[in-house]
């Protein structure tokens, strides 16, 4: 009674990525994703005990397969015995009118919440996929993988989808960093666009239920270790989509600043060669927290 | 007078990685390339002498843009200094009747010769534009760049090409490594297809001349240190168009085979899944050479 289907095994720094595909209730479609296990969930003589899991979560347009590929994570996840989670970032072929309109709203914009606007309330539910049906499935069928140690992190929008998802379920994840994550969405062209579509124009207290910079500001769980890099040739953030001086405003407000580390880097775009440049350091920030 | 238009320069591992296009005269046509510099070749302040070269040619199908994005050869690269040269894979746009009628011959697919038939002798000249036309264009205008110190590695075809123009070319390169190379190509079909496009039938010579196990057992020169991993999961291995054994026979007949290192890898493919995993030894490998 296998849930997910394997459709490849790709040999990668000494473990497997998996490609697996399910069926999946909350976004009423098929959905695809890359797994990652590192040779100690791969090796059947291996003496290790459960493996922990990073749960990547990629940006607008993209794919589970785009970071699995340029990413770069999968050498220092090998090393530290880290499982990497790579899922999808929308339903896809619902049929949803507008969903194919843009490229940031709607399929591969999913920006992980359950929506509530006729259309998309029925199969654009990624909040509820990433943090409830998927884990479960994975960890039901993958006995290997550890599902009280899981750390969350993510790219642009699937960045903002790391912050919120931390932020709204204190304990649920172990760490959380980001890589130049739309961190005040209600305050963004982006943000805005997707949260009318998703919530409507009049469910402001939906708007700021998923907005990392109003989370991080009623924060009264322990203390934070936040790390976010954020590239100063990042056109993105130039263009004021990703604003994360008003997540590190927010934190301070709340008297929790000391515990967000902003890294600005000199010249680095939005790019896979951003992530990949300092991905080992997002690997081992969640180690840190996922193998203590 | 500047050779290179550079199109993009993009932040990578500390470095910079610039989007190149020049006008070559050996191909009649715009060539677009990739150099990756290292931090010891861009930062201003640096004391560091010039810097070597690493050649990565590539495989069928492909561009410079590859490897670049998915063959995380700059995270060693910047570790030791050494820049990479990412080339295209042939001529482009030039019109030549049958270049574009399959992905195995023509457009990305120049096998590192120099044609001499009707069509191709004109502008399929990947040869000469490999060995002599991009590094004098690269070492005149690239003046951190050492062009006394260069090695080269490649891909499939890349490979054939990486192995051949070394073994032709005693002296020219410090090291050579490859990735799943094509070993035989007057044995096997994508070879005799390509030969036979570029060279004709009955230039017997001439396909002997860019064979690389051909040439291997000839060879009368330095003592060799060659560096070859193939994976075992590697379908193209498995349809005899690699043929590394092959290599490694004609190296043995020719006594220099304990200079030829063939590293089977369980279950790797042919993909940058697999480059991936490997390219810190092959950059390692050529480090060893260009840094002594």
């Amino acid at each position: 009674m296998s849930t997910f289907e394997t459709t490849a095994t790709i040999a990668s720094f000494g473990g497997k990525l998996l490609k697996l595909k399910h069926r999946a209730k909350t976004t009423k479609c098929d959905m695809n994703l890359n797994l990652y296990l590192p040779p100690s969930a791969t090796s059947s003589s291996s003496k290790d005990k459960n493996v922990p899991v990073l749960i990547y979560l990629s940006g607008l347009t993209c794919t589970g397969d785009n970071c699995a590929e340029k990413g770069f994570l999968q050498r220092t996840a090998s090393k530290k015995g880290v499982a990497i989670v790579y899922p999808d970032t929308s339903p896809r072929g619902l049929g949803v009118k507008g969903e194919d309109e843009s490229w940031d709203f709607g399929t591969g914009a999913g920006f992980y919440v359950d929506a509530v606007t006729e259309g998309y309330k029925e199969g654009y539910n990624m909040y509820s996929y990433i943090t409830d049906e998927l884990p479960k499935a994975l960890f039901g069928q993958f006995e290997k993988l550890d599902g009280s140690r899981v750390s969350i992190t993510g790219h642009s929008m699937g960045g903002h989808g790391a912050l919120t998802l931390f932020l709204k379920n204190p304990g649920k994840y172990k760490s959380v960093s980001a890589f130049s994550p739309i961190c005040n969405p209600i305050n963004c062209p982006w943000g805005q666009k997707a949260f009318k579509g998703y919530f409507g124009d009049d469910k402001q207290d939906l708007w700021k239920e998923h907005d990392a910079s109003e989370l991080v500001r009623k924060w009264k769980g322990d203390p934070l270790d936040i790390l976010i890099d954020v590239g100063t040739g990042d056109n993105f953030y130039k263009q004021k989509q990703i604003l994360p001086e008003n997540f590190v405003d927010a934190a301070k407000e709340a008297g929790v600043g000391e515990g967000v580390k902003l890294r600005m880097q000199p010249d680095y775009d939005h790019s896979y060669f951003f992530i990949s440049t300092f991905g080992e350091d997002h690997v081992e920030h969640a180690a840190k927290y996922l193998l203590k």
